[in-house]
């Protein structure tokens, strides 16, 4: 067996162990349905209450995730420097629950890859319950008692000619003041190119879609709108990217059902975008066109900082892991005062694009 | 006389006009008093009004930060490559008003820096209303006539051995739903060293204390707490920097004499910080600092985006130009997931100055 993770020179206020899933840290055997040996790091709730609750949504929404974030970071690591692994910080949170944050830094293909599980719970207070209200769910009292697990990630690849993939699955249970427990699911994926290659993109589209309809045909026409609608840097009136799916309040089937779904999107991940590194990871790319990349960058770190409501549940929630809700930022981002690419350039395409959001199948 | 200005490739969308103060667009002569040849551009509000208004608090605060944008700009231009002078973009605001951007970016002292001034007025949306509670401020209504006259501005310089200074002055008007119509003034200047002189920020203190004395020996504790209080990146339990003074709902005296007292804090800019860009702009500097500095100005941007008043304030104001708002963000910024300083370096001695706030008179 092999220890696939590298620890950091971390303070000890946030990062309280950082373990690999085959560490002995726990003396109960799980069973082979709940084998946790290959993932990238012990998984946060401990082994006799995987075993004790195997069949409650909050272990499976972990056992998914967990599998989630290996797949892909395997995957990524296949289109990396072989020398370039995932470095894997399992961290506690003082309140309740803790995480598994995997992150590879200033790599030959990925400039910032972040793939971040955390199972996290205790009480919601305020400001976060008010970034959790999403259309439709309107939550009753102040200081909630939530569960929430969810796997989150953000890749900024080095090369500008490899698009941006963002996507985070979630799975929530809050008990209202009046003692009513709600739960929900939310997530999407969603690409956000530097040049627009229509064919990738409609690739992109096309595997979403498909994971989409082994549910319901109404769920990616619903979700792709949802999207557009939900990245928009509204001070620029321009789309973060070229979309995708995203969706909150997911709980129109049974708990069982509306799982298979968020497990067919998050395993639609990797066939959606991993082909897109492997073609063009060794594009060759001029000064001009990282520049570009870079002042793109910096709108997405607007879109993140300004208006992503996960991004701002991360900051109001007391003792978050700060580190793994903002390595969704690139390494290098830049803003240029009035820059606006020349017309017929393959910027002013993408821009153009980014102002004007289209159906792609 | 030499007309000073240059335009860039503009978008007509937002730029309107591009014209010095001298240009001749209005056949009111102005009286020697509202002499605006010597400003970057001409004043927002026509010759005839600043002629029939001249004693309105609205026309001596337009006039007064057209003033400093002037002596501050020319005051930068001293420390830089003599060919390289602020752009000047004069813009109107479809809502009513408008304003004059000054920029020099990618100089040889100055990575990017941005003086603006606007001067607008109109009805205040509820996003924009919300924003502009302050402590003991509470508007009565939901959509608001106003008027705002301000200077706002943020210098990045390129050696990491300068700090980064940030000021703004500002006067409000708002006529409540109940027809009362309330006003005051808000503002600040403060510092952001990427490297702590300790001389230099005692430098930097005493001049804005010595401005604030000439009004009331108590300002200065008082602003200065608040300062402290405001550039709080909380998420990270650190301060933006090292301070200086803020205030808002500023109207204690007459207006008159918060008029004078806010025409002092303005005036405290060039002496509290140009000396220190002309010691440090030619000191030598290693990538790592300046790989520090991009650091530092990621943290910048983070408390820009997530906490600014004024920025979202901007944000949230429709037809707001946005790239005078953005212009305070650096030209370029850097994320490391975990990075943290080596303990005993000049990065780590700062480090614990942003989280420990001090006394420096």
């Amino acid at each position: 067996m092999i220890v696939r993770f590298a620890g950091l020179g971390l303070g000890a206020a946030t990062l309280t162990t950082v373990a690999a899933a085959s560490g002995n840290t726990n003396a109960d055997v799980l069973p082979p349905s709940l084998d946790v040996s290959s993932f990238m790091a012990e998984p946060v709730t401990p082994r006799s209450t995987l075993i004790k609750d195997k069949d409650d949504m909050k272990v499976k929404m972990e056992m998914l995730i967990m599998k989630i974030q290996t797949d892909f970071c395997r995957a990524l690591e296949n289109e990396e420097d072989p020398s370039k692994k995932f470095i894997v910080d399992r961290w506690t949170r003082a309140e309740g629950g803790g995480g598994v944050t995997c992150v590879i830094q200033n790599g030959k293909t990925f400039e910032k890859a972040g793939v971040n599980v955390s199972v996290v719970h205790g009480i919601l207070p305020v400001d976060a319950v008010r970034q959790m209200k999403a259309r439709g769910k309107e939550l009753i009292g102040k200081e909630l008692p939530f569960f929430a697990a969810g796997i989150s990630s953000v890749i900024h690849p080095s090369n500008p000619h490899v698009p941006t993939v963002h996507f985070n699955y979630r799975y929530f249970e809050v008990t209202q003041e009046n003692g009513e427990k709600m739960w929900w699911f939310g997530g999407g994926t969603d690409l956000t190119p530097y040049y627009l290659v229509e064919e990738d993109v409609r690739h992109f589209h096309s595997t979403l879609k498909k994971a989409c309809d082994l549910h319901d045909a109404g769920y990616y026409p619903k979700f792709k709108k949802w999207c557009d609608e939900y990245f928009l840097v509204s001070h620029r009136n321009e789309s973060r990217g070229v979309g995708g799916i995203f969706f909150d309040d997911f709980e129109m089937h049974s708990q069982e059902d509306s799982f298979k779904f968020v497990k067919s999107c998050a395993e639609s991940v990797i066939p959606s975008y991993v082909p897109l590194v492997k073609q063009h990871r060794n594009d060759p790319f001029t000064s001009a066109e990282r520049d570009w990349q870079l002042l793109r960058r910096g709108r997405y770190v607007e879109f993140n900082l300004v208006y992503d409501r996960g991004t701002k549940f991360g900051l109001y929630t007391p003792g978050a892991r700060i580190e793994s809700i903002l390595m969704s930022l690139p390494v290098y981002a830049k803003w240029e005062y009035m820059h606006s690419p020349s017309d017929g350039t393959p910027e002013a395409k993408l821009t153009e694009i980014l102002r004007n959001p289209k159906e792609w199948i």
